[in-house]
């Protein structure tokens, strides 16, 4: 079902509304009439008498008498929650807002409440936003359906727009709402979703994503989860980006314990945003930047970026940023150059970032020319223009040049502009109402146009994959001859029965082999000494012997005989699929001793999307080591690339809740070899949920 | 000699000055005069005639017969001012601000005419600041000796403070200068360098670290040279943050282009920076930040930051940014969490962060009561009080208990204020005024305690060392012996003189050998087939023909015979000295074919300090591989550091602008080997002189 009764309700029924000056009760009433919102506004409150002139009603039965309620805030005492919303569902409010406190956040006893409130809504068909949250807003409604103190301030300006905005946090959420008025950034919606006992900011997000009124969707999150609402969100192709906070290890246990969500690993949450084309906001600020960016009437086709400046130090500070983040400075063409030469003075620079001098600036007509030059160049996507001391009588005339040559070239154009807002006073406003994002400092413009080009792009085609059995047996090889049924190569064996069978397995596989110990639950098995290399048929028995020893108190044990490889030019990965509270993951991490110490490691949500599994290549560090490092061979990228994507279509067949490794698998120059196989299960996998 | 006159002169001539409105020349007198400076102001112009009212002379000859003039600022054209610049010396004028353009940055002739303008300052004993800048400003003494139009503007705020801020750009140098006194920051004094001809932004720094009226400073500069000055101005004590752009290769290249200056690698930078204790701000926001912290009334004495928040939400991102900042999330004791338990109700947190809840912020003694609390435990040495959406009413009472509690505490306290200024249009001044450094996020704020801490710190002594003599021969027998004889071990063996003698050595050694073509001029010596491992008595004349024969044709060969260094565990560093124009560094790096794949590397500019070797060891990534990774021995850590310490004593006995290669060092779980050595002379080391 739509949330949109959140932002966009016919009638409100305020329960626990009361008339008392400066009571959270009377403020949401007080908050719908002041910003005009034209549905009916109903409280409730059992003793009668009005609030802010309005009749109230005794009861939400009552309230609806007169007619159909679609949302009800609910600011009763905790202990009295779950009966207005029970109520609610037998009079027909599809959803409640549950505003007051005394729930999972205060602690056990409050935990047991919020589960009851949940367990009432769901049988009563009602969805329930909160527990212990401020509200929401529909902005062009003047659906202030919300306490927040803000909305009681003086001077609020008044601005509606279309950017989307839920957020789990109530003060910061609507910290960050008043900042966005404070910048003139226009939200069409802001939601709160407090202790998201049934509603998450997510769900709200892809109300939101459907809402023709919205454009643009921005986020903040403690806790994430649910892969796949966040790439539904992301295919609707409205741009999307999250501040997701908790990316400390120390955060991590303290949101989950605010929240009681599984915690996801932080590099994991930067690995998955990426791959879904969810722009990831570091910081309030930064949030409201790429909202501003988001939000503008014109999006980058491409990451090249032409920087138009009038002072040195902040054309490099842009270019600085531009490689930061993974953009790339635009080269213009000789054409485009001779050009600007015929404008810009000696002592500035057509070489991009082109410094077009304050003689260029001081002409409005040379400016526009020199922009339109280089908006007009075929290998530019989007232009920054930086300007420092701006001062109130020359802004009109460059924001008008700016925004003609926005317009003529349909790219975006943003503005730097490093000076205070006493110099130009108009500035600010006259370059968004020309549709020109500016900022502050070249670095966060470029933070910005980055986050544009990151997100709203259209997502890859999933991998299809024929249907793949679970695996048989969960031991090494079980799943290796699963593995091998799916097309991915492991070393030629088998199983031996006695030390005879072994020597004559050793010569099966030509002569030079592993032997290994199969022991159900030996972990670590080579610090234990259960892998015998180079075993020739003459030392096979011994070999055996040690093996079986091994697994003589365990059942199900036995002894496995492999070819050895031994490539002479080889380099071990690790590749594997790990449950997540995001979904499943594949990971793909420079391999051997030094996984940890590296931290060279890479991951991508399942299911894998068409050309996803050479990207997780190029993002290695080490990936030079596969491509020819130093005079050394190329190896087979191109097997590594088939095995990710055969190992991904595995990943549902593992059974739920277990994580597949595969570590190492040998890159060679001819291919791509697992060498061993295992499946961990773990009880909170990926997870923490210590308390704090 | 101290720059002071650029802020503090007694009497300035303006060169150039005329009476035309909107004239450049008659800038700096309206400013001088409109901004209360008390000294006496001399226009200088042939045609005579006033200048705001003040009559011109017609050279500066004529302006000093009526007194000593120290400050002279040259607006003529640039053709014109070596003469002026001459005619200064010859009437006693210390300092000279060349303004004018037309110099360095429009070209080769333009370079031609700067050089012309430093030889006539340095024979008339003149310092030049410029040319093609803007001027410097003294913000206590009214001395607006500038002439950027921030000044022309209508409301520019009245303010002066004691902050030092150098700029080697003018228009985002003045653009930041607006932007400070828009957020109230008082600076001392403001400086741009432009050209730098002559006085670069360092040395205006080093001057401004000898003024009692400057407690921080701050810079920005796009080259950075000189790690000498760098470190006197670091030990002034005065803290100190660097705004260093270009950071991006293609911007090294602009940088170096612009300022013909020779562009230091940005890892250097940063290594170097921090070593010597100074913060180093990614953007002017940030330097801002840094700065409003760095004049704040208290400094943090260690790194342990407690949270006070009313927001969930800002207390994960400030604890999110402590761990990212290297700053620690402090613990409270067992009786500070009690004593909170007794205050903070059950559904806020006593644990840091500490989530003091609406209710306590509603009652000023349980709010102030809990600050002392947390503020006062010994485990905290700073505290960041986060609030959200904060209205008028709530303000003051807020910021008196935050003052109070800093004071009595002399911890600091810095507020994070997530609102927007409507809401409480006195807050920022009022904790301002109270010496509560405020910032509208919570990242923001950590980033600014963090730099506090990183700056301003005493630094340690530098190691002394005994005398070194140069190195007698610089192929790899003459750098081991040197090495061998500066206390760093190197395999033991020599040079051999024929087959029969390779075997002898083979032999003294131990009987397992390496046999190394020594040739002059033969780079990587492996991939020429001129190492040869693992050889014994036998092998050894084979060997010896086989490297002798490579030398044959290259005067100065030999052929060198060392024991074979084979330990069990060992891993393999690189060790190095590299010249940069910040002076020689130290560098360490994770070794093998791996370096450069890895980037593990670390660099410490020379001398090197007390303990610096070692924080070396820790800053690499890959430290955890000496220390017992997954049951693997512990290596001895203690000789790289005395290996370290040795070869930075060696720096200053290399031949001029030459570099140091030990790769690989092998550190071993007893000792520290070099195997290899070698000394590399570039023409430009470290450097890129490209234009772009």
């Amino acid at each position: 079902m739509t949330l949109s009764v959140l932002w966009d309700a016919t009638a409100i029924a305020v329960v626990g509304a009361t008339d008392r000056e400066g009571a959270l009760g009377r403020l949401p009433v007080e908050h719908l009439q002041r910003y005009g919102y034209a549905g009916r506004i109903v409280p409730v409150n059992p003793k009668g008498g009005t609030v802010c002139g309005l009749p109230a009603q005794p009861s939400l039965t009552d309230a609806a008498r007169s007619g159909a309620i679609d949302l009800a805030l609910v600011m009763v005492p905790a202990a009295a929650a779950a009966d207005v919303v029970g109520e609610a569902g037998r009079v027909g409010v599809g959803v409640c807002v549950v505003m007051s406190s005394g729930f999972a956040e205060t602690g056990p006893e409050g935990r047991q409440r919020q589960d009851e409130l949940v367990r009432v809504a769901r049988e009563a068909g009602v969805r329930l936003v909160g527990p212990n949250c401020i509200g929401s807003v529909g902005f062009g409604t003047g659906q202030v359906a919300c306490f927040s103190p803000l909305f009681t301030a003086d001077d609020v300006p008044s601005l509606s727009g279309r950017v989307g905005f839920a957020t789990q946090s109530g003060a910061l959420g609507y910290g960050a709402v008043s900042l966005a008025l404070e910048r003139g950034l226009g939200l069409g919606v802001a939601v709160n979703t407090g202790n998201e006992a049934d509603v998450g900011t997510l769900e709200v997000l892809e109300s939101l994503a459907d809402d023709p009124g919205i454009d643009a969707l921005i986020g903040y999150v403690e806790a994430l989860a649910d892969g796949e609402r966040l790439r539904r969100i992301a295919s609707s192709g409205k741009p999307f980006a999250l501040l997701k906070a908790g990316t400390s290890e120390a955060c991590s246990r303290a949101a989950a314990s605010h929240t009681g969500a599984l915690a996801t690993s932080d590099r994991v949450v930067d690995d998955v945003l990426r791959q879904l084309g969810i722009a990831r906001a570091k910081d309030v600020d930064e949030l409201l930047d790429i909202a501003d960016a988001l939000v503008a009437p014109r999006k980058p086709a491409g990451p090249r970026v032409a920087v138009v400046t009038t002072s040195g130090g902040s054309g490099i500070l842009a270019a600085d940023a531009i490689e930061q983040q993974g953009l790339e400075l635009a080269t213009l063409t000789r054409a485009t150059r001779a050009a600007l030469d015929e404008v810009v003075p000696a002592y500035g620079a057509t070489a991009n970032p082109v410094d077009v001098t304050a003689t260029v600036m001081s002409d409005p007509t040379l400016f526009e020319r020199s922009l339109d030059l280089i908006a007009g160049d075929a290998g530019v996507d989007a232009v920054i223009a930086c300007f420092c001391v701006l001062t109130g009588q020359q802004v009109m005339g460059i924001v008008d040049s700016l925004r003609r040559v926005a317009e003529r070239t349909g790219k975006p154009v943003l503005v730097t502009r490093t000076g205070a807002d006493f110099l130009a006073p108009e500035a600010s406003g006259a370059m968004r109402a020309a549709g020109l994002p500016s900022y502050p400092t070249p670095a966060r413009a470029v933070r910005a146009l980055a986050a544009c080009w990151t997100t709203g792009r259209a997502q890859p085609n999933p991998l299809q994959h024929s249907d793949v059995r679970a695996p048989g047996r969960l031991d090494e090889p079980g799943l290796k001859a699963w593995l091998r049924e799916a097309g991915v190569a492991v070393p030629p064996g088998r199983l031996v029965s006695d030390a005879t069978d072994a020597a004559a397995a050793v010569r099966e596989v030509g002569g030079r082999a592993v032997v290994k110990a199969v022991v159900p639950g030996l972990l670590h098995k080579t610090e234990a000494g259960g892998v015998a290399l180079g075993i020739t048929p003459e030392s096979a028995a011994e070999a055996y012997d040690r093996m079986a020893a091994l697994g003589a108190q365990t059942a199900g044990s036995g002894v496995l005989v492999e070819q050895l490889a031994a490539p002479q030019h080889a380099v071990e990965l690790l590749v594997g699929v790990t449950p997540t509270p995001l979904g499943p993951v594949l990971s793909l991490a420079a391999g051997g001793v030094l996984t940890e110490v590296l931290g060279d490691v890479t991951f991508r949500l399942l299911p894998l999307g068409e050309g996803e599994a050479a990207s997780m290549v190029d993002d290695l560090r080490s990936a030079p080591l596969l491509r020819g490092h130093r005079g050394s061979p190329v190896l087979d990228e191109a097997a590594l690339v088939q095995l990710l994507e055969r190992v991904a279509g595995l990943g549902p067949a593992l059974p739920e809740g277990s994580s597949l490794d595969l570590n190492p698998v040998l890159v060679t120059t001819d291919g791509c070899l697992v060498l061993d196989a295992a499946v961990a299960t773990e009880s909170a996998p990926g997870t923490t949920t210590e308390e704090v």
